[in-house]
């Protein structure tokens, strides 16, 4: 399996056919899995927004007003409200705004980008990144299309890339009823392909002004497995996410 | 970037050197940085184990019989109790077990295997992975080793590749500082690179009988970043371990 970034592509503006000007930058194969930042798919569906597009309500206004106490420092309640318009849920409030994103996605800030955009304040995520990926791969000779971001994550320290859309492949290789060498059923039964695709891509992609946002994947064999479409946990059996519902905040 | 499966490992016993039985099937180079799974590290350092070596205490009858309750079926208290020997937490209780191991690794059942085992009941993780992968380093031309697990984890679907131990390389690289295009600082400021490889490594190394324990990433370019050695959190800003502490499963 092999990772290359795609070379030279511009700085991405509303409306660009993202999908066209990778192609026409890598020569890319039909078994090929292309992985693209989140960051220019939003760019492209003109995603950036001005901080004045978002007047704060009293939630927003309220919710901003606790961080900052928090965190002795100003927070934009314009920000605030943003986060919550992109949001189906806040999973926590403080000390930071833990989000379901309207697509199931939990993350920080509803995953918002205050880096990375030009003459704007903001970058939203795109609104539904699984059809962010369908319309790339109309448009590429490569068979699977993986969106990505990077998000945190509990227990472990960091950040590392995760998937937020696909198409053309699982989201998750099923090996459920396969055995080990001695004929015992496997422990491990679903692996997150595409977010170990998004991973693998992250190593190559980098941050910032010297990043790549678009990185191929060649040669990556699904094998033969059962594949499954789901990858963002429901909360009935998220408990950590029970959890985190009864939970509160109390370091202030 | 390139990720390939070293061949023809044979089944791993004890007191394997699992490092040179690498070397000698791979043309590894300096700038390599090996993946190694637990199990076969386990393997190597005599830590398959049978369930007799554990009888089940007061506290491991207790927590098996919670889950016999839950689950509707047979749960032997002498694995519970292979679970709270090598944990020093016990996460969660109910309705799986949520462990911290002795290393730090917040992970399901303290990551102790119950397929992949020949002749024994049991295999535990390496008692200290980072150890582990010094070892393994001493043995191959690779100048990075790191020892993986895949375990799941909260809000989303499937497990993924992480890292349990490494050498040779720092767990994180970090983007503190760092800008963007427009020069503004970077959203993403510390990427786990460690566990990012180990996802990588997961997608070539697969699973049970036509797994393959150990793969090379070739040509992953760290870059000009410091480096962070840390990887797993500490209570005191883990906010959803401390939501766990206090919450209890109640679908009994």
């Amino acid at each position: 399996m092999e990772l290359f970034a795609v070379p030279d592509l511009p700085e991405i503006r509303p409306d660009d056919d993202l999908g066209t000007l990778i192609e026409s930058r890598v020569d890319l194969q039909p078994t090929d899995v292309l992985c693209v930042a989140s960051t220019v798919v939003s760019k492209a569906e003109g995603r950036a927004a001005s901080l004045s597009a978002f007047p704060a309500g009293p939630r927003a206004r309220e919710v901003a007003a606790r961080l900052e106490r928090i965190h002795g420092e100003e927070k934009d309640p314009r920000f605030a409200q943003a986060v919550l318009e992109e949001s189906t849920e806040l999973v926590m409030e403080a000390p930071f705004l833990l989000t379901e994103t309207r697509f199931g996605h939990v993350c920080v800030n509803a995953g918002i980008d205050r880096s990375n955009v030009p003459d704007e304040d903001l970058l939203l995520l795109p609104e539904r990144p699984a059809e962010s990926a369908a319309r790339i791969r109309e448009a590429v000779t490569a068979g699977g299309v993986v969106v990505t971001d990077t998000c945190g994550r509990p227990f472990r320290h960091g950040q590392r890339g995760v998937a937020l859309g696909w198409d053309g492949l699982p989201a998750s290789r099923d090996w459920r009823g396969e055995r080990d060498r001695d004929g015992r059923e496997l422990g491990v039964t679903v692996e997150s392909v595409v977010d170990e695709l998004a991973a693998a891509a992250n190593l190559v992609a980098g941050e910032g002004a010297g990043g790549t946002p678009a990185v191929v994947v060649r040669d990556f064999d699904f094998g033969d497995h059962a594949g499954s479409e789901s990858l963002f946990r429901d909360l009935d059996e998220d408990y950590v996410r029970q959890a985190l519902r009864g939970w509160s905040f109390d370091g202030e």
